[in-house]
């Protein structure tokens, strides 16, 4: 239950609303469910709030998100809120005109990555869903170090959710908020398979 | 990365079918952010599904979800998937005909369950979510043992979702998946306070 107080002021100089304006970057990480689930709820508030909003799909298994990207596609489509941009890589990416081939993945991450890089400099967005990116990093596809000295330096008022497990150390201490969603209890456990509209 | 392969496959009879359409049983609870975050997520798929959802946010501080309640409405709106349904414990609840009026917390929270479960028994939705509903029933304005003898007999094709910290470990017990939002690092710790588009 959200009670709004922070616990400390910091001493840097900053009036509350300036602090407010700082752009957050998010790391959902952990065993457990809902890391990609609660990334897309808030950009429910970036819709609402306005922003452009991009999605960034890094692991290849379209089944998994179909229902998210179709409802946040809906709501970029109403024109009441933020656009919405979703981009998969298991999709050969949206920016890219030969879609489809089959291709080397740690050369398709390092092309997401790249655009990525490319968004942030031009301030195309004002929220980004880096979703399973975690992965990507932890295969060697993308290096950990040119991330952090990216996020680390993006201009200002652009906010990042990065999903997936095993979220590299450098990544949580750079981070200003970091989830661990911790699984306690999984219908898979129970030999459930997915369901559609729960699962996917 | 899900992976969709269960680990073991129950000796229940139920074919793989059969298990799949069994509905679903979430609590999101822990000390971190995305309980609820996470809960509007899963209604995206719901949504997206053609459910009809519904939800009852049982804490008063309506600041907090505004961007989300926005946004599932106009999703609601765009008839392209589910209905979606909004009721507030902090405006005197939707289906209420004198909103408004200063009442009793703890009255108005067991009003909120008891049309819950009117709506269960009338099967009026496929998808609920019961927000913060771990803290009436912490403050014993719900009963506990009558949310979990409810939500196990409801009729079948109904899923719940209901989050807030410290959820009862009756409800533990029965629920198919929980995930408990572990607080690794919270910008309030750092002296800031909520902002728009990232806290509601």
């Amino acid at each position: 239950m959200p009670q709004g107080k922070p616990e400390t002021v910091p001493d840097d100089g900053l009036t509350t609303r300036q602090r407010r304006r700082q752009p957050v970057l998010a790391v959902h990480t952990g065993q457990g469910k809902g890391k990609s689930t609660a990334a897309f709820g808030m950009a429910l508030r970036a819709w609402s709030a306005g922003w452009p909003i991009v999605v960034y799909q890094f692991v290849k298994s379209p089944k998994w998100k179909v229902g998210e990207e179709a409802a946040l596609r809906a709501l970029g489509e109403t024109g009441k809120g933020g656009h919405v941009t979703w981009h998969k890589m298991g999709e050969g990416w949206s920016w890219i005109q030969r879609p489809g081939t089959e291709r080397d993945h740690a050369a398709e991450a390092a092309e997401g990555w790249a655009q990525i890089k490319r968004d942030l400099a031009a301030e195309s967005y004002r929220f980004y869903v880096l979703d399973e990116f975690t992965y990507p990093m932890k295969w060697g596809w993308v290096d950990v170090a040119d991330v952090v000295a990216t996020l680390r330096d993006r201009p200002d008022g652009q906010h990042v959710v990065v999903t997936g497990r095993d979220a590299p150390a450098a990544l949580v201490d750079l981070a200003d908020l970091v989830t661990d969603m911790t699984k306690v209890k999984h219908p898979m456990d129970a030999g459930r398979k997915g369901q559609q509209g729960i699962e996917w």
